[in-house]
């Protein structure tokens, strides 16, 4: 085990690793545009970047930083190999917004209504947009894997590394897959859900980037733990994302409030509140999810529905029960006391932010 | 250097490789079914199977045991690697297809019209398609990472192997950027076409697959023969590929003849017709490129302006130079002289091929 690390407030962590972060994805993108000649291949990678750079909280890296520090002294090569978490982020963004046909991603234009931009005036503007963001995202699924191997860990931790690296895009894929076959109008299951929402989210968001740090740590013990805090802790993260959807405020979130009705998502917000509330109420949700394009007045229905039914209340009941038991599992874990109090502390953070 | 391998005829040597590969990939499927529980993810990766197993000529994994074998014997675990360049292969052609809107693939329907047919009569069934073909691709890219991690080979060289299947998902990808970007107007120059495919086929077609199976070999070598080989015989494989495109029987390249001229395809042979011929030939194929959607008419005539403008013998003549010279730096590899045989041959077999 680690020596404790200096005790520090978590907001300075998280800007003091912000910053080494945004560093080392900077000096990634300026390698990428540097190696290649092409003018075309530099624009687009420049656009790649800029849409990497300019958004995100960085939680993601973050943990790959705690999952090292829970069992080794910080390395300033960890934040060099903390940012292919932050690419395998822009790949899942990028392919996700065309899927969606969601224009826009963190209150900005998303990529490929920018790369749209440079066909204006033609017939398949949008369609060429689409194209080209397909192409950028498979690139930066590609600088994810360049990332970790431009590490200078040796070769069975970065072997290592590169197998919880496949796991987090596979079983983020496989979410992703189960998504679209479920808007498709599969009616979701409590069970379904909490599996949607371990493999698309909780995958890449927490439990994966820390036991990706904790390989860069040349850790080999057990696992179960940072695990079970990842998992738990990455459920409440996606009720939290799915509340602050349906109730947030649009200049918030960075995208209209109405977007996940409008794209029929079913949250658990909406699935209890089908079974909470009457047959008339019940039915009023499924034909809003099914024919999206939701007026005011109805999306204002939906909300007091979701409030009235008790729905509301048991995301929160539950966001609550899962932040407490990933709490449980973090004080099981025999690493760096201070890294476990920001775990602890990350865990509130996660499911009261406002974006 | 290794000792020569026993002389194996052509033929009999890619139809045992073909086997070994064929086995390898159905085992890989075998257990990415075997370790998920969702049915609709099984299926998912069923048709992923499907897809990869159901075609091609296997002539990228079966470059990757000649890089192998220049170097040392024989071994097993090679072709269990190999697959890593099939399954990026997948994953090129699967992107490809939805990009350029083919419904076909290998004389069958391209893999977003497969997942299409779940979705019959639902209002958005084509875009469904293409969604969870999006997904199906990024998967099979992923595949391509976890097939080189699931072999033996020792952790230095493995690492070797995955920074040159970086390489290769990298060039390609700027490949297909340069090629979206150059569809939609922009008009190549020779230089330009020549990066293109470079980049686009010879990479991952003849380059990236000897270079990988060199570093699995352990080779540390020089590799500038081998490059040049691979650069050269991957372009004249393109060239070749544009002429069967234009003259060849749809039932034996199993796609639409037409489908590279409705594409506004800017290849060699066009672009040398477009110079070599009158004004008002010249113009008449560029409409047509811009147009699209050519008659049998027009497809005919464009056919006998490339063969009597003398286009379609300056791509014949540059094949056949490309081919030669690469055949004079495979003399120079140091290596096995069976698997170089094999190499010279494979050339000639490349451009007379006729799908």
């Amino acid at each position: 085990m680690a020596q404790d690390s200096a005790k520090m407030n978590p907001d300075e962590f998280i800007s003091e690793a912000r910053k080494n972060i945004n560093i080392e994805l900077s000096r990634f993108f300026e390698r990428r545009i540097r190696e290649i000649s092409d003018s075309s291949i530099k624009k687009l990678i420049g656009q790649i970047a800029d849409y990497t750079v300019q958004g995100g909280k960085r939680i993601r890296p973050i943990l790959v930083v705690c999952g090292h520090n829970l069992f080794k002294e910080p390395d300033p090569e960890v934040y060099k190999a903390s940012i292919s978490i932050e690419l395998t982020q822009s790949f899942f963004l990028i392919h996700d917004d065309i899927m969606d046909q969601s224009d826009l991603r963190r209150g900005k234009p998303s990529l490929h209504k920018v790369l749209e931009k440079d066909f204006v005036g033609m017939r398949e503007a949008r369609r060429m947009g689409e194209n080209i963001a397909i192409v950028a995202g498979d690139l930066a699924m590609t600088y994810a894997y360049e990332a970790l191997s431009e590490t200078n860990f040796n070769d069975k931790i970065k072997n290592k590394a590169m197998k919880e690296l496949i796991s987090i895009t596979k079983i983020t894929g496989y979410g992703e897959g189960i998504d679209m076959l479920t808007t498709a109008g599969v009616k979701l299951k409590m069970n379904d859900l909490i599996r949607l929402h371990l493999w698309k989210t909780a995958k890449y968001t927490l439990e994966g980037p820390l036991l990706l740090g904790a390989t860069l740590a040349g850790y080999d013990g057990p696992t179960a733990a940072i695990s079970a805090y990842g998992c738990l802790t990455g459920l409440a993260f996606q009720l939290h994302d799915d509340i602050i959807g349906l109730f947030g405020k649009e200049e918030e979130i960075g995208k209209p409030v109405k977007s996940d009705v409008n794209e029929g998502k079913q949250t658990l917000l909406m699935i209890k509140a089908m079974e909470y509330s009457s047959r008339e109420e019940s039915q009023f949700i499924e034909d809003i999810l099914k024919r999206g394009n939701v007026s005011d007045a109805e999306f204002e229905k939906i909300k007091k529905i979701v409030e009235k039914s008790g729905s509301y209340d048991y995301s929160r009941r539950l966001i609550e029960k899962f932040i407490l038991s990933g709490k449980q599992y973090v004080k099981t874990i025999n690493g760096d006391n201070n890294t476990k109090d920001f775990l602890l502390w990350l865990s509130e953070y996660l499911v009261t932010r406002k974006n």
